[in-house]
């Protein structure tokens, strides 16, 4: 290679860690003129969020803010998601809550900090994903079990924050718990506070429902409906703290969010406190890969909507340095948030830029905006958040993992019920291991099929389900799994029960398939050979794979098989004994399905 | 049903449970002959054996023999392998020293009740797993991971044993803090014990390798000249003792059996106090599986050698009762052991009966032999373990897993360098899992090969590795795995990856390998299918199977299918496109194995 090549090799090698390089190489007016749109519009959707989020997971209302500003920036220079908007969301807050929550800390400056590390151990993990590739762990997160983790912690979050509503104190990291504290302190219900919360509540819901109807009879355009309508949360933030501060309802036991510090955010250092990031490296795990599937989920969608590809391993890229900016300004773990990135995309943001410019506007809230936020009702911030997330909440997926397949309806309806009984850590990962123990347990009992040739095809299919054609000597039977250890004894124990009603010559093993064949099912199978060979039968195998073939050829295997291995399964049969009409009978066999 | 049928039904569902009634009923004094010969051969083994190994598992000497009478009884109850012989065998006498090792107990009698209570849960276990026929657990040790725990517990066991020859004090459950131990206390090494010792190994060995041959040379039969090989370990027991005995070894600083209590087992009961059992269910569960696995491989391979059949799940009910059996009458965790029950067989057992005479001649044992046990030096049961377990020791299955595929021979490392570093049980946990995370890894990135028409065939194949006819406008891509979360998302980047280089209209997933399709990657295949449909491209299904099919007709799929479900891919090409030797060509394909 030139000198020349190597610069350039080094220089796309750069761009592919650094996509700004490639996007930003090529802006132009028209870009930016539509990214600040989306920025203005999904500034000031994220306002009230942020304050919101940094609540819920139980921090001063100003980490949402400076979550909302250096980690979107960090995702502008990393990320490959043109439309993806980031910053703290609802799960990950309430996931956060739950891992600082388990920590026995000793106030609330040990609580940011400890917050503070998480978001760091978070980016680390998900830039050491995306350096090593490792964004397909996240595939393990099965559709339903995320469905059914989004529901229950939908409902977990909306619970967490009726004592806002109520104006009193309550505890708890599952909905048991949680209900409990509540009613044991129902008593204490502050009316005031209950009235702004429920109204704030009911106006938000009467916002999202009714409101664009209105704004479209009214005239406007659909599209600018709709983004008026989810500025509905700042005219409830605009108006409760009027109130607040014209009726002075502080006095009155409204709890409002107080001084929020005024200023750019501070730069913060994680704690690299072994213990503590051992007690908190699993949550963050937990976090990293429910943000990040959360995350590429959105960004995939809208990706696709415009034909544009995303780069998952540079997505955990993007994720890692936002959430490693987020620790070192002030703020706690962050992902990409489904609603405004929707948001961002109908606003009409074309590239990466337009987060950069919301971080310019959080910047000047967090700068100029903070002393107006002294009397907003923290009633208010309860009700943006418990309608944004009652919205996730979504019982469809029980209904339709029951009509398509008992084993997914298991693992959702157990991440459920895990997550609302004992909290988001435990739940989600009881679904993860429950689905994976699930699929196990399939594959360890395979569908075998007995096959006979279609007439005029030379195509085999299962005897029971088609009027197939078959030889009284020879029994082809189809093993419709990969032969591995978890099935081999099964797959013997089949065949020998099989082949015990007598009257058989050979036997043929189809492996369509049969996608790989490892050490423990070669030694069954040969283990079977000398089995059927003592009592006077051949083993023959069909259709084996290639990639499979591959492996036996390494060993004796085929040298030493008492039959053939045979292209096609018509070869086998051609070779084996002309088609007849007729079947070997044997009780106890021919209903297997 | 008729009160006869009633009855009859329960009698046959009573006889599943106790085999003996079956086989029972039918015994004659032929099978009396054979089963009474195999058991006085049985028991000459198993004394010593049973001595040796409850010194391994750091108990007394007599629990080796109490564990090798009731179990007995128990198995030839409720067992239904015609050969196995059920005791205490060497790997379970390790994991039960690890077990009651790692808690922090006040002395030995507390050490013996914890072996006993262990045998008690480990007994439940298998009842309760053969009760709910979950025998199929044990299928998730793979045959490689099983081959590499036995190697890495048989050199664990033998370097334990050193310190028994070298008359010196040594601990640790790992090979390197074993070896470290035994290092430290080199230099206390007693001469006399190591003559002992090093001359019982010497002896052994020999007996192994050169009695056969000598005694055959003198002309006796091969099957008693192999059982006499066997008798090896008594007369080093008989003369290493007469030596103790007459020289007064122990005054010399030998360290000898002792006084080991004269009559029948004693009645037990295990503890359960809740902590004790908290524990040990961890250990229990491991033993119980591992035991299982042992047991069932020696009984399946003997039974298959005279055509006979064993009943997987009522195999855990015999280990359970002999557990249970071993915990009431002093015993420790049992199972059945490989080299006797081969010595059972090889010797004419018919029956389990068998056994039954065998644990006669173990309580003759217990009630008359153990005063002349007083002299017998530690080291010549050392000795005898450690021949023993050196025939385990097969590093051949490295080799085997390192030529046939790197999944195996990871996981088979990974199993023997865990257990000699840090135990048994973190070795054969670490394997288990391990074996599962690289399938599920493997799963999770399938290969998918692009196929075309065998000429002259019906027959599909990969492009690359046959020559085969294919259509321009048509590719069919045969998905060479299940389809499931783990992979879905893969599954549908290859998929955009592949179509993007255009001059497609169909594109055909040929299902003959896949023999599922789970929630979260059918509504990757919607989602597929409204991206093709965007670019033109129809997407059809050929060769789904029944079962798969089946599901697929649950819900709308089919019917919102842009293209056709074909029965097989023959129909497809002759439907989409005649066959032509073209292919589209796009650059960065082709290579894909």
């Amino acid at each position: 290679m030139s000198r020349d090549q190597i610069t350039a090799a080094r220089a796309a090698a750069f761009k592919r860690y650094v996509p700004v390089l490639d996007w930003g190489a090529r802006y132009d007016n028209g870009q930016l003129t539509s990214d600040l749109v989306a920025a203005v519009i999904v500034t000031i959707m994220l306002i009230p969020q942020s304050l919101a989020y940094a609540l819920l997971a139980g921090l001063p209302a100003e980490m949402g803010l400076y979550a909302s500003i250096l980690p979107l920036v960090a995702y502008a220079i990393f990320g490959t998601s043109r439309a993806l908007a980031v910053g703290p969301v609802a799960v990950v807050s309430l996931m956060t809550a739950a891992a600082v929550g388990n920590l026995d800390l000793a106030g609330p400056s040990e609580y940011a900090a400890a917050a503070i590390t998480l978001a760091f151990i978070s980016g680390v993990i998900l830039l050491v994903m995306g350096v090593f590739r490792l964004g397909f762990l996240a595939n393990f997160l099965s559709h339903p079990v995320i469905a059914g983790f989004i529901t229950a912690s939908g409902l977990l979050i909306a619970t967490s924050q009726l004592k806002h509503i109520l104006g009193i104190d309550a505890h708890g990291h599952s909905l048991v718990s949680l209900l409990g504290s509540l009613l044991g302190h129902l008593n204490q219900t502050n009316l005031i506070t209950l009235v702004i919360g429920a109204g704030s509540v009911a106006f938000l819901f009467w916002v999202r429902k009714g409101l664009k109807p209105l704004l479209l009879s009214l005239g406007l355009g659909p599209r600018m409906a709709d983004i008026l309508a989810k500025a509905g949360p700042v005219g409830a933030v605009a108006v409760t703290t009027l109130l607040s501060w014209g009726f002075d309802l502080h006095s009155m036991g409204v709890a409002i969010v107080g001084e929020v510090p005024q200023g750019v955010p501070p730069l913060t250092l994680p704690s690299f406190d072994a213990d503590l990031w051992t007690s908190l490296f699993g949550s963050a795990l937990l976090i990293s890969v429910i943000g990040f599937v959360e995350s590429i989920s959105v960004a995939q969608t809208l990706a696709a909507k415009k034909r544009q590809r995303i780069v998952p391993d540079q997505e955990l890229v993007g994720l890692g340095a936002s959430n490693v900016a987020a620790a070192l300004s002030g703020g706690y773990p962050v992902t990409g948030g489904f609603a405004r990135s929707v948001v961002n995309f109908d606003a009409g943001a074309e590239t990466p830029a337009a987060g950069a410019f919301t971080a310019i506007g959080i910047l000047a809230a967090a700068m100029f905006l903070t002393p107006l936020l002294f009397f907003l009702p923290k009633a208010t911030l309860a009700a943006t958040i418990i309608v944004a997330v009652l919205s996730l909440v979504d019982f469809h997926i029980l209904k339709a993992t029951w009509r398509y397949h008992r084993a997914d309806f298991t693992a959702v309806l157990a991440t459920i019920l895990l997550t609302l009984g004992f909290g988001v850590e435990i739940g989600v990962s009881a679904g993860v291991v429950l689905s994976i123990v699930l699929y196990l347990y399939k594959t360890s009992r395979p569908h075998i099929a007995e096959v006979g040739l279609v007439p005029g095809t030379q195509h085999f299919r299962n005897i029971n389900r088609h009027k197939v054609l078959t030889h009284p000597e020879l029994v082809t039977l189809r093993l419709d799994e990969n032969l591995y250890f978890a099935n081999a004894r099964y797959i013997e124990d089949y065949l020998l029960e099989r082949i015990s009603c007598g009257g058989l010559k050979h036997v043929v093993l189809m492996c369509s398939a049969v996608n790989e064949i490892d050490l423990s099912a070669l030694e069954t199978l040969e283990e079977l050979d000398r089995q059927l060979m003592d009592a006077g039968i051949t083993l023959s195998l069909s259709e084996v794979k290639g990639p499979v073939m591959d492996r036996l050829m390494r060993t004796t295997f085929v040298e030493h098989l008492s039959g053939d291995v045979y292209l096609t399964q018509f070869a086998a049969m051609q070779a084996l004994g002309p088609v007849d009409g007729a079947l070997p009978t044997c009780e106890g066999q021919g209903d297997a399905a």
